[in-house]
C-alpha cells in the first residue's frame, strides 16, 4: 500500500482520499451525522449553499471563523453536538476544508473525512477501501500549510503502518515526524495559524475538543452529488 | 523578525527569501563559485540556456538527474568541485531548483541559495538583510513536497532562532519537527524522494557531499538579470 500525504491540496487522485480540516470542517461534518444528520452536503460557494435552502435543510459554515449571513449554523463542532438533528440535511460551506474536498473529489475513487476524534476508525476505512493508494489532503489555510492538519496526518498514518506494511511518501514521513514531536495536540492545535485565527474570533473552546483522538468511530464518507454539492454520511 | 517556510513555492514575497534545493541545484550552484566561476546564471528553460551559449560560458544542469544534450556540465557538486571555471560564467537549468528561484525573484527584494553545506553562512546573510521577513522557499520535486528540503530549512530556521526573536510560521514549525527528528542528515537525503532518483541514475555519490552542514561561508545571491536569466555572485 503506498501513503502519501499531501499538506495542501494537489491532486489528481486515483484511489482513496482522507481530506483533513482538523480545526475544524471535517471534525464538525461528523459531528452533524453523530447528531442525527441524515447527510452532510459540501458547498464550495456560499451561493451554492444558500441554494440549497429547503425545508429539512440547515445551512452551516463559516467565512473568517464565523458563520455567514442567512446561515442557521456555525462551524463549530461544540454546537454541532448539542444539536438535535434528527433527520435533517445540513450543507456546510466553509473557507478551507469544504473547497479541499471537492477539489479531491474531482478524481478519488472514495473520499473520507478524517479528523482527530475519527482517526482510527478512518484509518481503518480507508484501509478496507483501497486498493493500491492511501492519500491523506491537508486542506491548510488560505493556501498555506497547516501544522494541525498535518498533526492530524501523520496521526493517521501511524495508525495506517501500525496495520499495514506501506511505502510512505516525503508528506507521510514529514507528517510522521511532526506527530512524533508532540504526544499530546491540544496545545499545538491552539499555537497553529488556524488556532490563533479561532482564538481572535473567541472560538478557542472549540480546540480542546478537536483535539480529542479517536473518541468515535463515525466516518463521514461521500456517497454521491446533489447537483455542485458532495453528499457525505457516515459509514 | 517573522520566518515562513513554504514546502512548496508559493509566494509573493515581501522581502528575504532563501530558495533551497538541497539536491542538488542550490548546493551546487554554490560550489561552482567556489570553484572560480564569477557567476552562475539560472535559467528556467533547456532554451534559454542553450541561447546564452558564447565564450566564456558553460551549460550545466540537469533533466531526469542528467545533463541535457548541448550542455557542457551536469548537477552533480562532486563534478563542479574538480572545474576549474576560473572567470567563467555557468549557467544552469534544472528540472525543480532554477524555476522555484524564478518564481521567488519575480517579487522578492533579496534571494539568497541555501543548502546545508552553507547553512549557518545563509542565516547570518539573511538576518543582515532581511528587515521583516525571511521566507524559506523549498523547491520540492515535480510540483510535490520534498523532506531533503524541508529538513534543510528547518536546520536553516535552527540557525536563524538561536540568533533573533522570531515569530515562525506554521511551515517553520513543520521544517523544525523535521530537523528535531534526525540528528544526522545523510540517511535522510538518500532516502528521499530526491535522493531516490538520483541513487536511480547513479549519482547517489552525490549525496553524502550535500548533507554536509556548514562548509563553506559561501551563499550564492542574486545581483541582477542577464535577460531571462538570474545572475548570482558569491557574498
Amino acid at each position: 500500500m503506498r501513503i502519501a500525504v499531501e499538506l495542501l491540496p494537489q491532486g489528481p487522485y486515483a484511489d482513496t482520499v482522507i481530506v483533513i480540516d482538523v480545526l475544524r470542517a471535517t471534525t464538525t461534518a461528523a459531528v452533524y451525522l453523530e447528531s442525527g444528520a441524515s447527510e452532510v452536503h459540501f458547498a464550495c460557494t456560499l451561493e451554492e449553499a444558500l441554494a440549497s435552502k429547503a425545508p429539512g435543510v440547515l445551512l452551516a459554515g463559516e467565512r473568517g471563523g464565523l458563520p455567514p449571513a442567512g446561515f442557521d449554523l456555525g462551524n463549530s463542532p461544540l454546537e454541532a453536538q448539542r444539536c438535535n438533528l434528527n433527520g435533517l440535511t445540513v450543507v456546510m460551506s466553509t473557507s478551507n476544508g469544504t473547497r479541499a474536498t471537492h477539489l479531491t473529489a474531482a478524481s478519488a475513487k472514495t473520499v473520507l473525512l478524517g479528523s482527530l476524534r475519527n482517526a482510527h476508525a478512518t484509518a481503518r476505512r480507508a484501509l478496507a477501501l483501497a486498493t493500491e493508494e492511501i492519500a491523506i489532503v491537508c486542506a491548510g489555510r488560505e493556501g498555506r500549510v497547516g501544522i494541525d492538519d498535518t498533526y492530524t496526518a501523520g496521526v493517521l498514518c501511524q495508525h495506517l503502518i501500525s496495520m499495514v506494511e506501506a511505502a510512505l511518501d516525503d508528506g507521510a514521513r514529514i507528517a510522521l515526524d511532526v506527530r512524533r514531536q508532540a504526544a499530546e495536540p491540544s496545545a499545538l492545535l491552539a499555537s497553529s495559524a488556524a488556532g490563533l485565527a479561532l482564538e481572535r474570533v473567541g472560538l478557542g473552546a472549540d480546540i480542546p475538543f478537536c483535539a480529542e483522538i479517536s473518541q468515535t468511530s463515525l466516518v463521514p464518507t461521500l456517497v454521491g452529488r446533489a447537483g455542485p454539492l458532495l453528499r457525505f454520511a457516515a459509514s
